[in-house]
């Protein structure tokens, strides 16, 4: 999934800052730590999924764990393989969407673009709600409260993705490193042990519910793959690496691959042998690590990595799901404001559309993993299958030497892809996939209308043809609201006037005294502008003002409203002032097409 | 409580509007059925009072009800007189605040103020209290959803209140006449039979508590006089009687107290007689209603009736609190906003903050009219208070003919709402009566402080001074921010140089290649005006337009930047567009005192 470190190559004409120079860039064992934790965190849930798949048949088919987790990682090895070729084809990274656009054309690219937001936002809700499950473990007490402590997990990096977070990949590879150790630790100690630490399975034994049969397997299978999910990071971000960039990049992509692969198989046979089943509130890998390392310090130190690791994994869609939507905003597919940063360089409407979605999502399914996994993988494994159909669109179009093999290599992996795609619908479609077959559509429908919207506009406003000279038009007419006579007036009128057109005031009273007091002011301030006093006996200080515009706009005459708005110095006075200026702009704004100006003037109370 | 009607008399000089003449004026039996619903009502809630607060002694201590009741009644008698006085001085209407704020100062009258919105909110909350009450008494599967009941009439209410309600006063007379017809009937038809139809009072009898001493005897009084609340209202709203108004307005209120007086002792006398006690969810004038009407269809119409009354009680303060706060805004003691009527002739701000008071108090006290009647009658009290010492006031200082004998009566109504003020405050003050003794003085707080602040603005701004001519400017520079060439900047570059003054394009573009497009574009264009390109490395966009329009403006230039707004025809597409430009004028007008003008420019789809 991750994006997250990739922000810069999507947009690879940003020059870089200062600062930014080769020295930055990252060696394969830096991009490594870097890049993989998305990938690797799988592990927490992937094991554990295809765990509880399996035990429907009962305890005894927990047998299949093993030859289950070695076809998935055979799917992995393709995969990878067929990965270091999209590095070296896709040097500017890019991801699915970026590439589907260039080699699979627009219509292709709506199906990229809606998996990848299904996948940024399951990412987030996965690995969340695994995350949770592992800190539960280690503190039983927590176990009530999960969705609480997604919410919060959630609010706390949607704040910090609000403020900004630094780009740095070196921050997160202290946590990988002892993330990989943590696991990797589990595996070695459990290997060396010939009898587990602790207690692991359950007294219980799970009684059969149906046969092993090869749905069920199937079944367990698209679970599983819920473990690869991640393996796409580093083609994504080629251009974080220092040069050769191809070359450490593909080096990094078979490393993870290699270590994914161990920790999967190892935490496979250690279920295997230990006859590993599904206990309450604590996780597989948990009840591994207890195995391993017992129930001391070492058992709460590796959960909280867990816990610390899956958090990360999490962030990783902070960085990349408001990228693409800016990417989708900028091929007007979603709303501009998605691409819109103001003041600091955080897209934050994508992060808190982002926020909002996964939230929605934890909520569903009251923060329950096992009920978000048969949604999760559709919609990565769609990016891989695009991704290497756009290669072997790619082999075939331009034939280099060699573009066979190429080819083949990418084909087998977009067909493997599509077979474990077509396998995950058809088995989780009841489960929950349902839901992603129909957002994903209705996501491409959305994009496809907003693209059809802002073409619309497009040719409306003539984009790309040179439009007439500017019309030569009468002199404005500015027209300055007042209430009475004063330094605010003198500040307006004199504004106005600086426009150099007809100015003219305008006041309403329904207190024909209040009304001839203010008609002598101004003959006695005598600013050389007309003030217009308008008599309203329904007490309505807006409505009057906005006829009288209209009538003065009437005959086709450039209008101006020159709205003066005081502005106390401490914010606490604001609901104290203008609520009459803002109602007077809003009216006008949506009612009529003259130009609305605020004036500020700032009060030292 | 009502202002409800006096709108336009709490604005005199506002002329009346086309069909306003004297025939739409009321005579008194039309001015007692449209003023009464809100003081009549209280028989709904008063004799109830005082019965809970009785049986405190037991069943036994509930014969107390006719004396209290009596002692109640006298006091609604000096009211009544000192009140038809109040209406000869005031012919005018105006309310405590209006009248205390001439006769007794300034200050007095924020004290007036205060107890007005007390008694206005509280008003709002009883009646729906007291009004679902009376509904779960018909229906009691209502009983253990009171608040939610409470919280659905109050949003009926400000619905209706923000569409603006008709003022006319005749919608109130047959719910008027019907309610009166219902209560007398349910006394006469008591007074005759000699059993009750039905099971009154309960079968549990309740133990004493404590002792029937003064103190339980005055908390009993002081519960009861909530039953007084409303009397006001004919003197609020003399000007919309027929000539001669003063005759016919005092002929009402006259007429008011009797109905009342009659209503409230011959209710008394039927507590008395049947040994009425408080019944679960029954109230105790349905308990009469029963035994008066049996439990057929005339006990369900009866309580269905009190439950509009109240609906229409509550209705009245929407129609006073939003006017009250109006003129406190006028007099600069609340937000001027409050005074800010745009499309609809409603004071919108006053209706929602009066709705939010009210949600909030029966939140706080789940919807019981026993728990809010302690807060109740306290603010009224204050009212009738500084009425009548304004009076007093009046005639020692004019001094006209038999001076003495009027102040004497205005003299003793102040003097027994004092006392009644004070056993109000002494007996109920750990019962909720506090939270009034506390929000009060921090209303007049609150009051003092906003005048204090609109006083400082006003000699900011030298309100009422001449202030010195126009400055003579420089010609303004016009900033068009612009992202391509297009209609759009077409009409903008139009716009601007009809205002006059120099004009120059601003562009933001992060990428070189875009840059110089657009810039080939423009000169292609040609309009006499030039561009700047701005160059943005961090692809934000607003922030470098608003460091261009600091330069220019630093200097001491005068600059308006003028944003074009792409107006979709549909709101559903206002999503789409804009956004940058509502964000660069929200920053701009933060940050710089630049004039910033929106341009409409709409689209036809």
């Amino acid at each position: 999934m991750a994006y997250g470190l990739a922000r810069r190559e999507l947009s690879p004409r940003v020059p870089l800052r200062p600062g930014e120079g080769e020295r930055d860039h990252l060696t394969s064992l830096e991009g490594l730590a870097a890049l993989s934790l998305d990938a690797l965190s799988s592990v927490a849930y992937g094991p554990e999924a295809i765990v509880l798949g399996l035990v429907a048949a009962g305890t005894g088919a927990l047998t299949a764990t093993l030859p289950i987790t070695l076809v998935i990682t055979f799917l992995l090895a393709v995969l990878v393989v067929s990965y270091t070729q999209v590095i070296a084809v896709h040097p500017d990274g890019g991801g699915a969407y970026a590439v589907s656009k260039k080699d699979l054309g627009a219509k292709v690219s709506l199906l990229a673009a809606a998996s990848l937001v299904v996948d940024y936002v399951l990412t987030v809700a996965v690995s969340l709600a695994a995350g949770t499950d592992a800190l539960a473990s280690a503190f039983p007490a927590l176990a009530g409260h999960k969705l609480v402590i997604c919410l919060i997990g959630l609010a706390v990096l949607t704040a910090v993705n609000l403020r900004g977070v630094t780009d740095s990949a070196r921050v997160l590879m202290l946590p990988t490193a002892l993330f990989i150790a943590a696991i990797g630790g589990v595996i070695v100690v459990g290997l060396l042990r010939a009898h587990p630490a602790a207690v692991v399975g359950t007294a219980q034994s799970h009684p059969a519910h149906e046969a092993l049969g090869i749905l069920l397997v199937l079944k367990a299978f698209s679970s599983g793959c819920s473990a690869l999910t991640g393996v796409e990071a580093i083609a994504n971000a080629v251009p974080t690496f220092r040069t050769p960039r191809v070359q450490r990049a593909q080096r990094t992509e078979l490393m993870l691959g290699a270590i994914l692969a161990l920790l999967l198989i190892g935490l496979a046979f250690l279920i295997h042998r230990d006859h590993v089943a599904p206990r309450g509130q604590v996780t597989v890998l948990a009840q591994l690590t207890a195995g391993s390392f017992g129930t001391g310090p070492a058992y709460y130190a590796t959960n909280l990595l867990v816990t610390l690791a899956l958090l990360l994994a999490a962030n990783t869609s902070f960085g990349g799901l408001p990228v693409l939507m800016s990417l989708l905003a900028r091929d007007n597919r979603l709303p501009h404001l998605f691409g819109l940063r103001a003041e600091r360089p955080v897209y934050r409407y994508g992060v808190v559309a982002l926020a909002l979605l996964a939230a929605l999502l934890l909520t569903a399914v009251d923060a329950s993993t096992h009920r978000l996994i048969p949604l999760f993988a559709i919609g990565v494994f769609i990016g891989f299958t695009l991704s290497q159909l756009g290669l072997v669109r790619h082999w075939a179009t331009e034939r280099p030497a060699h573009w066979k093999p190429r080819a083949l290599i990418n084909g087998t992996g977009a067909l493997l892809t599509t077979v474990a795609t077509v396998i995950l619908l058809t088995t989780k479609f009841l489960h929950g996939a349902w839901v992603v077959v129909v957002a994903i559509p209705l996501m491409m429908l959305l994009f496809a209308r907003i693209q059809r919207y802002y073409a619309e506009v497009g040719r409306e406003l003539e984009l790309g043809r040179t439009p007439g000279p500017p019309a030569l038009r009468e002199r404005s007419l500015v027209i300055v609201p007042l209430g009475e006579v004063s330094k605010l007036a003198r500040h307006a009128v004199s504004t106005a006037l600086a426009f150099g057109g007809d100015v003219v005031a305008v006041a309403v009273h329904s207190d024909p005294d209040r009304a001839r007091a203010l008609q002598e002011a101004w003959q006695r301030w005598n600013p050389g502008v007309r003030l217009d006093i308008i008599d309203s006996p329904h007490r309505s200080l807006v409505q009057p003002i906005v006829e009288y515009v209209e009538r003065a706009a009437g005959d086709g005459r450039q209008v101006a409203v020159l709205i003066p708005e005081v502005e106390p110095r401490h914010r606490r006075y604001e609901i104290l002032q203008n609520q009459r200026g803002l109602l007077l702009a809003h009216i006008l704004r949506s009612r009529t097409d003259v130009v609305v100006c605020m004036l500020p003037y700032r009060l030292s109370v």
